[in-house]
């Protein structure tokens, strides 16, 4: 038991990178996807997160999420990977999970997904049915903007009491840093210790470390791994004013996203300018930024000097 | 032209009813749906939209949806087969069409299903995509509550106007008959006279079509097809006090549908306990009414005498 908590502390935390799933005429661009892990393996990240929603699972056939999960693996190196394994129906949970095994990936990432409205029972159940039948630890993940289902503390506490829950991935927190710490320690008092928090919402990624998170679940750690290490080395550290100041500087891209529907488009748009997807990388019907929001886009990119 | 408009009113009006798709041990209970259709095309409702929400289209595989449409579109004899074709990436739901037209489908019916938000230009191009590349009529199925996406006058105007889009499934209509007047024929002055106007959420169906609506997408009616049909032809033959009469003769049904997250969970467990439908007929993660619910839905459809 030591040694498994001692193991979940060293996997799930600092910086997990998200990153693009891009793809080139409807298929997955599995050159540009291979590179863009390498690139997050080579620049230290702690783990790498493929196949969340940056990495459009939701869009992909389970045949392609297969494939991406093996490529994931292939290009990390040591570095761990988090494979998404979300769908609307059980049983096609179940059978991600069984690639992401066959891939080997270290964990996997849940979003309940939802068309019906779900209820925290329905949800519950998704999660003990899957922690009963693998042995890979699950994240959850409390992505209300893309799954509309809204967890309540106690059904955290419900589905963290499950064995094999690794760590969950909290949508944000309060901007007030006295605020923000009440409301990981509210958390962290009803789930068990071996499981780790995760800050995601880029723009609170300082304020969820600074606050107590374990890790940061990333966005434009999967595109830009520089910067964002830099706020996670900082916190980690206990130098918080350091881990605010970049995150600061990085201000204008997480008003880019406020504004732009979102950090998918606007992640898409920078990896493409810096040619690290193809053009137009996002699964139809999303078209992507238009040529106006893709100049402000650039703008910000190189007035904070992420280009070069 | 005048054919093709006349053909589209004989089709895209009166009772359009939307059959559950039971599942067994999470497979597609073949016996099951095949009996639902052929229930339907017995009472004589105008239309069978299979594969709708009630349907459970989108936790279906493609495999199965291929199938059930065949099966649908089998057991219909000379009703016409809508076919839900929703998916979240355009490839899918392109896929899903030319599945559809193998299967014999009248129409298809089509949800901007959303994991990412959409923009309106998103949802434009999904529509433009598809209408180009199928001779099936498209039926554009407005239905927030499912897909989170909102559509505008605006955009009803820009997508009815292109060539294929045969009707619009609009959510319901505001419960002051007045209102609901207003509401249809702000819809009706924007889109096409070939285009059909039809209600949904079936606490509204009276009240949608007492107000002008063409048709009635009705979840109730797939299971339940003569209360349905008794409110459609009533107010078809202008006998609005009457349709108005029926449906608040139902009114328990509507309370439960609110009471209960929805028509789905609800009318699945009238089917199950009718035995139309095998138990726990939902597809997981969604588990269905508990036996609490279950009780209350029984003394509702015993009260109003749907058990007969």
């Amino acid at each position: 038991m030591y040694e498994f908590r001692l193991w979940r502390r060293l996997v799930f935390v600092g910086l997990s990178a998200f990153p693009l799933t891009p793809l080139v005429d409807d298929r997955v661009d599995e050159s540009s996807f291979g590179r863009l892990v390498k690139r997050l393996s080579s620049a230290d990240v702690d783990s790498i997160a493929a196949l969340g929603s940056t990495g459009s699972y939701a869009y992909l056939s389970a045949t392609e999420r297969e494939r991406v999960a093996h490529l994931a693996v292939e290009h990390a190196g040591e570095t761990p990977v988090f494979i998404g394994v979300g769908a609307l129906r059980t049983s096609h949970v179940v059978a991600n999970i069984k690639a992401a095994e066959r891939a080997g990936a270290a964990a996997v990432l849940l979003a309940p997904m939802t068309y019906q409205v779900l209820t925290p029972n329905d949800v519950f159940e998704l999660y003990r049915t899957v922690t009963q039948g693998t042995d890979l630890p699950v994240i959850v993940y409390d992505n209300p903007g893309t799954t509309h289902f809204t967890f309540t503390l106690d059904l955290y506490e419900r589905i963290a009491a499950l064995p094999g829950i690794a760590s969950i991935k909290i949508p944000g927190v309060p901007t007030d840093p006295a605020q923000a710490i009440e409301r990981v320690n509210s958390i962290r008092s009803v789930i068990p210790e071996t499981v780790s928090i995760g800050v995601s919402g880029d723009a609170f990624g300082a304020a969820g470390l600074n606050a107590g998170c374990d890790v940061w679940y990333s966005v434009i750690g999967g595109t830009l791994p520089k910067p964002a290490l830099k706020i996670t080395r900082a916190a980690q550290e206990g130098r918080f004013e350091d881990a605010t100041a970049e995150s600061e500087r990085l201000a204008p891209l997480w008003n880019l996203f406020a504004e732009m529907g979102g950090s998918l488009r606007v992640t898409a748009a920078i990896a493409e300018m810096l040619e690290l997807a193809p053009e137009k990388c996002l699964p139809l019907p999303i078209q992507g930024l238009d040529d106006v929001q893709r100049e402000s886009v650039a703008r910000a990119v190189n007035a904070i000097g992420l280009g070069k």
